[in-house]
């Protein structure tokens, strides 16, 4: 079951936190703060996703300040905020000390304005100057994910000076495995791997070995666009150039690999109406307030769904067994709809699905639907006939299911892409509209042959 | 909106299929050769992805004969078994020619036992010695997910002489970014990063520079952990050690990544009773049969609905009214459970959840809970207070629903958690099992509380 880790490790993590928390209550902060000097800032940003708000602020103070900054990058936006929002201008300055340029502009982006200017300004000339470049493009593009420091050579040098100029570096930027080669104007040419720098005669020069296969990454390209590509191609960093094509900076895997994390989390968040950046522990009345909005919603189709019936009370004052088995015709449509709904929002968000396939597509999740519908109506017809002895009520719910289930499968497939036409997202909207198809389809098609039938 | 690529690249990548889809419709095979060869393995596996089955036959026929292996490697295990399923030995072997150790062996692993065994004997002894190093592994575990071409040097020896060594290879192993420093008894010490190599003066030795930090990945560790570590440590390639810590290969960023996906997939689609492999263009039968289970595991849940629903036919006959707003009180728990389930599905898939926050987690979910419940119960008392005017059925669905949200978020927290205890994947059967107790449970309160109130 890939989600989930073995019981050692996952017992491991969750003593850490055990331990932690037992240390807390007994109140010795000095024995909190050693235990959390041992960790490396992950497992302390780890340890901080996994508690409780108010646990949180005061784990947070006992953090060494060294690695403040680099514990703030590891956490999610929603925890991170949380945490900002309890610092005052110079307590975030110092913390972004020494993070790279994209990751402060990631931090600065969940400020509000006025805050994210004080930072900027108290910052140094140079930092501020290499973070704007960053705060220059939307969070979401690839100008938001790169960082601004690469090296670049030009290509009528030998390898050798190339060799030379790297000596004079103290080390090269974190996930370096390529140089890039760039003309005069600083106009992307190639690339030239660290490995092939080390593997060929140092007397050629840059030209004859730059690798030209791999197309820079335009600066506004959307982000789960550059994720796709890495994902494609294997990419560890990929050189961004602006609209003239000049060397702005560089993505790394390590900032693309959570753009994918974020990007597959999101069909299944919004699905129950949820956030991807969401903070499992988030206090009561946030959680509270943010899915109010969703459960109001799901109100509102309930009572269509309500009302529906309601206009079948004739019928069911009659016959009351309908009562008993209209609520099997509307969850089976539900159910077999929602895992058409999922393959198909599946596919699209991996760029599977268009309109070239998308009516082979729709005839196969109908075929199949028709076999399912035309196992399962006749098995709940025959539990019918055997339950109420009545085979009038079994051969409606046969035809009911039928229906509905067919339905399903034509609403599962269509609304998602429908809704993306609209420029709504399909994942948050799909599934509550999809269950009000099934549930109205459910019980108009069941109460109303059956009324049709008994009158 | 994360999941959805922009309007142009879509239409890029779709017109493609389009185009491909015309050339195969008007017969012309050269035509479609032509622009098969004129796109990256890596694309030419979208389009396959993106095709129905027949088509997919006719295009790997038309794919040129070098590319097919790393076509292949590219292909999702559902839609790669479906090919491998036409070709004989053989071509197999010949298909796999100059691919990757663990490329080969995780395609081999789809294989019938008997297959499998052919094509390794068909292979050259070497590679089949490669291959069969991973198939020592499981392919769920950092062994089937390493490398076995590392590039290893010895401590005492000096960074000019590893200079010289690296000179004499071709090349290195693609995405190589760290050389393994091992003892003579190939024993693991730490990474020497190329960066490294490169800015430091040659005439120091490697012990004086090698990176201890790192530690060594045991190479039965379940691959899900292995991502973690990746996505937590930033690592681009690790080095993987046997019990006795002597390093038997390495893994890259690259193979992570699809785990990741993969991964975060899981969830989405076992909430709906998927594969996170299934593909999307499975044929009818294949997928009417994968769904079918899981309908007929829902059908038997709806009918125990059913039958709580028939205890109470007596009320239902004196109030028809009940019967049309039960729906409500079910559908409304059904939601709110849901967000629940989510949120703690995605927190133990990331490893946030355990016996220590638990209790936190749940009175938050309680918290929230009520709060809604007190809303929206109103709300949905005021509307039935006036809708029916019966002030008395009001009262009924008021307190009906303040149980079920409150049942529903306990439910939805403690499922999961149960479920893992029992070796359950939470994913898979948290759905169903929640909908049955908010189903159940809405019904049994919102009629047994009107049959004892109106009796």
């Amino acid at each position: 079951m890939p989600n989930q880790p073995p019981a050692d490790i996952k017992f491991r993590a969750q003593n850490q936190l055990g331990e932690l928390f037992a240390a807390l209550d007994s109140g010795t902060g000095r024995e909190v703060r050693r235990m959390l000097s041992t960790l490396t800032p992950q497992s302390v940003a780890q340890l901080l996703e996994s508690s409780p708000p108010r646990i949180r602020q005061v784990l947070w103070k006992l953090i060494d300040h060294e690695v403040e900054g680099e514990v703030l990058q590891e956490l999610s936006d929603d925890v991170r905020s949380q945490i900002l929002a309890t610092m005052d201008t110079e307590e975030m300055v110092a913390v972004m000390e020494g993070l790279d340029a994209d990751d402060v502009a990631d931090i600065l982006q969940d400020l509000p304005e006025r805050v994210m200017a004080e930072v900027l300004s108290a910052m140094s000339e140079t930092d501020r100057a290499r973070v704007e470049d960053v705060l220059a493009y939307d969070e979401e593009t690839a100008g938001g994910l790169m960082d601004t420091d690469t090296i670049s050579v030009r290509p009528n040098l030998s390898l050798d000076v190339v060799l030379r100029y790297l000596r004079r570096h103290e080390q090269l930027p974190e996930s370096t495995d390529s140089l890039f080669v760039v003309n005069r104007k600083g106009q992307y040419i190639g690339l030239l791997p660290l490995s092939k720098l080390l593997t060929t005669d140092p007397s050629v020069t840059v030209r004859e070995v730059v690798n030209t296969d791999v197309d820079p990454i335009p600066a506004d390209m959307p982000d789960t666009e550059v994720a796709r590509l890495f994902e494609k191609y294997d990419w560890i960093t990929a050189p961004v150039v602006d609209e003239d094509n000049r060397l702005v900076g560089r993505i790394t895997i390590d900032d693309v690999v959570d753009v994918i994390r974020e990007d597959a989390d999101h069909s299944l968040m919004s699905l129950a109406g949820l956030d991807e950046e969401e903070d499992t522990f988030a206090p009561v009345r946030r959680t509270a307030r943010r899915r109010a909005v969703w459960l109001g919603i799901n109100l509102l189709t309930a009572l269509l769904a309500s009302w529906v019936i309601s206009l079948f009370q004739g019928t069911l004052d009659k016959v009351v067994a309908l009562a008993v088995l209209m609520p099997i015709v509307a969850s089976m449509g539900g159910v077999a709809g929602s895992q058409t709904l999922t393959v198909v929002i599946r596919g699209m968000a991996l760029g599977q699905i268009g309109r070239s396939n998308l009516n082979w597509l729709l005839s196969r999740e109908l075929g199949a639907a028709a076999l399912n519908a035309l196992l399962w109506s006749l098995v709940m017809g025959a539990i019918t006939a055997l339950w109420f002895n009545d085979s009038r009520i079994a051969l409606v719910i046969v035809a009911a299911m039928v229906i509905n289930l067919l339905t399903a499968a034509l609403a599962g497939a269509i609304l998602p892409v429908a809704l993306r036409a609209m420029r709504i997202d399909p994942a948050l909207a799909g599934g509550v509209a999809l269950t009000t198809v099934t549930d109205v389809v459910g019980f108009l098609s069941f109460l109303g042959l059956a009324t049709w039938y008994f009158a």
